[in-house]
């Protein structure tokens, strides 16, 4: 079964290159392609977040399991366990705030997908739809995601 | 441009219908296909949640401007403004529970996917990818999902 996709939208975006980490000193937009209608994003202003799903058409299908970031002293986890961009389908997920719409674009803060990221779907962000009961996750987790979003420090 | 998926895993739950409410009485898993191994879930029962891909096999493309449900006294509002399932790709999300992992089977509890629902992707849930700051969202959206996961009355 293979299932076919087109992308509704495109990330324009202030960062170019596939660098992981500081995504906070960005700025970003979403534009509808040509044949989506921007009635499609009536009403999405007055939610404060919305999630995006990408497609990291610049990644490679990966491996199965690896130490994330190639870090060795983290441990060897699978695909499934871990965020990296080489997986299986290469999907990307970001949840983001919405600044505004104008027009056919949605301008949004802490989109972490590069310039000209193929968008297949925005969906509003519920507290309902999100993590219920406490969230616990492993060390090697918050230690990679130190600086992901930081952009104060330059080093 | 066209992008092709293949769906890696598959939902199995007691919920076989398309009924949009009351989730927490189902219980489900993720069965891995045959072509992706099980060590790719190898460390995810280290996090409390996860984020899964899904694709809505049996919904359509959709209006791209609806009221939720058909409810009339919600607004009008743009498919990138709700959740439904008649949607450009027909992507579907649902964050939930890991109960555990039981060799290429992923027990999950709070998925709202029913039965056969092909699986494009599973990320870990953290934290820091979640919504940053206040989350705002209409007066609609909490009274769509007042008995979206109760399974404590019967009506």
């Amino acid at each position: 079964m293979s299932i076919e996709l087109e992308p509704v939208a495109v990330v324009r975006s202030s960062r170019h290159e596939l660098i992981d980490d500081r995504w906070d000193g960005e700025t970003s937009f979403i534009e509808l392609l040509p044949h989506i209608n921007q009635i499609a994003l009536t009403g999405l202003d007055s939610f404060s977040h919305c999630l995006v799903v990408g497609y990291f058409d610049r990644a490679t299908d990966g491996q199965l399991v690896r130490h994330p970031r190639g870090n060795h002293s983290w441990p060897l986890v699978g695909i499934f366990a871990q965020r990296a961009k080489d997986r299986p389908n290469r999907l990307a997920i970001s949840v983001c705030a919405i600044d505004r719409i104008d027009d056919n674009r949605l301008h949004v803060r802490g989109i972490d997908f590069i310039d000209g990221t193929p968008i297949l779907d925005i969906k509003p962000w519920m507290a309902e739809f999100g993590p219920r009961g406490d969230i616990l996750q492993p060390t090697w987790s918050h230690e990679l995601m130190a600086t992901y979003w930081d952009d104060s420090s330059t080093d």
